[in-house]
């Protein structure tokens, strides 16, 4: 960890090099960002107006299913605060192989996918071996890491972007390993993880999207839900939790809840890791074997199990009716661990890079907290 | 990144070779353990009974001000759930320095301590390099890995324990560091981080604690406070932001407070960094000079670094008033962000270590679900 961690910052240092110059000129001199620190009662936020890309065409919210081809969600009412560079990260790819195609729309399900035929152990798009998927993995993970931070830093300086990773699988399908190995490359404190669970009686009191609302992403961050919205159109489908045409009219709620969160700064990156039957006898076989794993058992698993055909055409239908253009899903194989979070850090990276972030410029005037900074360096030094 | 997860898999795979025989008979077969699966609407949890320590001493709950020697908090109310082992998490430490004496008594503030003559720069206990301090740091970051799987384990089995940091220092002091390097080490799913800015307009209309009880760590989490309740006996008493007498009552609130967590079974680890002005004036004139660190600065930063004094004043009655038996305070020379970053593993580490995790036994019947299990071995299989 300490190894990785000092690589990382030598990367980091000289990606940085290039940007160490004369900083811009201050647009204002208000005190103050959007820092919350206590010590800070009196804070000017600066009010900045839309700044929509200059190249990019307005978003498409048609909720076409099966959309082979999707483009990114582009933001509609979300802020970007000025930014002195946009430069993508720097990264040595040293020995880091390549995708022989690009598994984001690779893994998008387009005209008649059928996910009964879905080949759970395969890695398309990658050629290289595991070690391979390991090297390109530590340097995404740096990419990923900086690119957090810019988003972090973007949102706390009155952006209003986040991106949501939302990931749906059946029990043992690596959901959980993704949070860690994945998110777990970046700093804590630019992730917010939710997951959903059977809903609370308070919950069921609600719109099935209200609980999700109330778990969005702060601006800023990297979201992840462990399960999601889609649990209300698979097990409510499965076990017929609701009348068929509320179950019915979920899957258009959902298309337009998702094109409401994109149209307000989240980019939406929706993955369904897929296991096999046999894989997930043994993972299970595995759980119930090793004492320290019991825990991680449910006896509900099983019975989820059984339904085995019936989640698969609930799966199915999500496909069919919520891979939109502006949220599209990835249906990744999971059979081998290693893979399915290769691909799940591709494309959270991808979407991260296609924020083109900067570093916001500062609000303050810089030459004035300088002077007042130096007038200051021998304070402390007296009092202490 | 990908070269320290194997190498934390190797270890891990190591130190379970003796667990993987048969596990113990499960106790009772209820179905379902306190996971929340969305398709599990049923679950039985089990009610279990305190189950206090065998040996240890019952809590001492006096707010002694200055004890030299802390020991543990030991919950009351807490709830541990039975477990099949406690042993130690086996950890390679070849190479890895220790200290020459350990780190937490040495930085209680004990007795006549005074932070106006506190060392930022000193290295108490460590005489070994920044490069065998990163050694450790990675041989730490396995150990705390597992120990914070097992705490997670625990909550989900009905168990009520966990462990919460407060982190106190002044603006550029590293808190974000902490955050990022050392809970950056264990899976984010078992992290729970909340930083505490300038009070909001609804938390001011409650009592000081309010906002603090509300941001507590879910049970089974390592919590992180970054800024905390601290903040309204610190800027609060250098602003002067209350009147006396009712800031003259926060640190018995607090010192009760604390004690009620341990009593519920949460372990407290305090930790003040302290950095010198010297220090501060290189770290802020560095954000200044980098327009990618500009988004850190706030001019306000500046005000508060103008009441240095004040501050040191402040946080030594902090010290002096609620560095209790079963909460002391650790005060971190942090002019060296790599030591405050050991010292910080190491404690949370010993927290952790000091609760005797084992791995939760399992609440169904172990052998009727493997026997389940092999009925739907192919169950899936002709299925899809």
């Amino acid at each position: 960890m300490a190894q990785s961690t000092a690589s990382k910052k030598a990367a980091k240092a000289k990606g940085k090099t290039g940007k160490n110059g004369k900083p811009e000129k201050a647009k204002n001199g208000k005190a103050g960002m959007s820092k919350t620190e206590p010590d800070k009662a009196e804070e000017a936020k600066p009010s900045k107006g839309r700044r929509p890309g200059p190249d990019k065409p307005a978003p498409d919210k048609s909720t076409a299913a099966k959309a082979t081809k999707a483009t990114k969600p582009e933001p509609t009412d979300a802020v970007e605060p000025d930014v002195y560079t946009a430069d993508p990260v720097e990264v040595t790819r040293e020995g880091a192989k390549d995708w022989s195609e690009p598994v984001g729309p690779l893994l998008r399900p387009g005209d008649g996918f059928d996910l009964a035929t879905f080949d759970a152990g395969a890695t398309p798009g990658w050629d290289g071996s595991e070690k391979d998927a390991e090297r390109r993995m530590a340097a995404l993970g740096e990419e990923l890491s900086e690119l957090q931070e810019r988003l972090y830093a973007e949102g706390r300086s009155g952006g209003s972007r986040s991106v949501l990773l939302v990931l749906q699988g059946l029990d043992t399908s690596g959901k959980g390993g993704i949070a860690r190995h994945v998110l777990g490359m970046v700093d804590p404190q630019g992730v917010a993880l939710r997951s959903f669970g059977v809903p609370t009686l308070q919950e069921r009191e609600h719109h099935f999207l209200w609980r999700i609302r109330n778990a969005l992403p702060p601006t800023g961050r990297i979201g992840l839900f462990d399960r999601s919205h889609y649990e209300d159109v698979l097990v409510a489908v499965v076990d017929e939790l609701a009348p068929p045409e509320e179950l019915d009219a979920r899957y258009g709620e959902i298309n337009d809840f998702e094109a409401e969160l994109a149209g307000s700064g989240t980019t939406i990156v929706k993955v369904a890791l897929v296991i096999s039957p046999q894989e997930q006898y043994d993972r299970l076989h595995e759980r119930l074997e090793r004492p320290d794993k019991h825990w991680k058992f449910s006896v509900g698993d099983l019975a989820t199990r059984a339904k085995w055909p019936q989640y698969t055409q609930a799966y199915q239908r999500v496909f069919d009716r919520t891979s939109t253009e502006g949220a599209p899903w990835h249906v990744v194989p999971a059979d081998n661990k290693w893979f399915s979070r290769l691909v799940v850090t591709e494309l959270l990276t991808q979407a991260l890079r296609d924020l083109n972030l900067g570093w916001p410029v500062a609000d303050f005037d810089v030459d004035a907290a300088r002077a007042a900074l130096e007038e200051t360096k021998d304070q402390g030094t007296t009092a202490s």
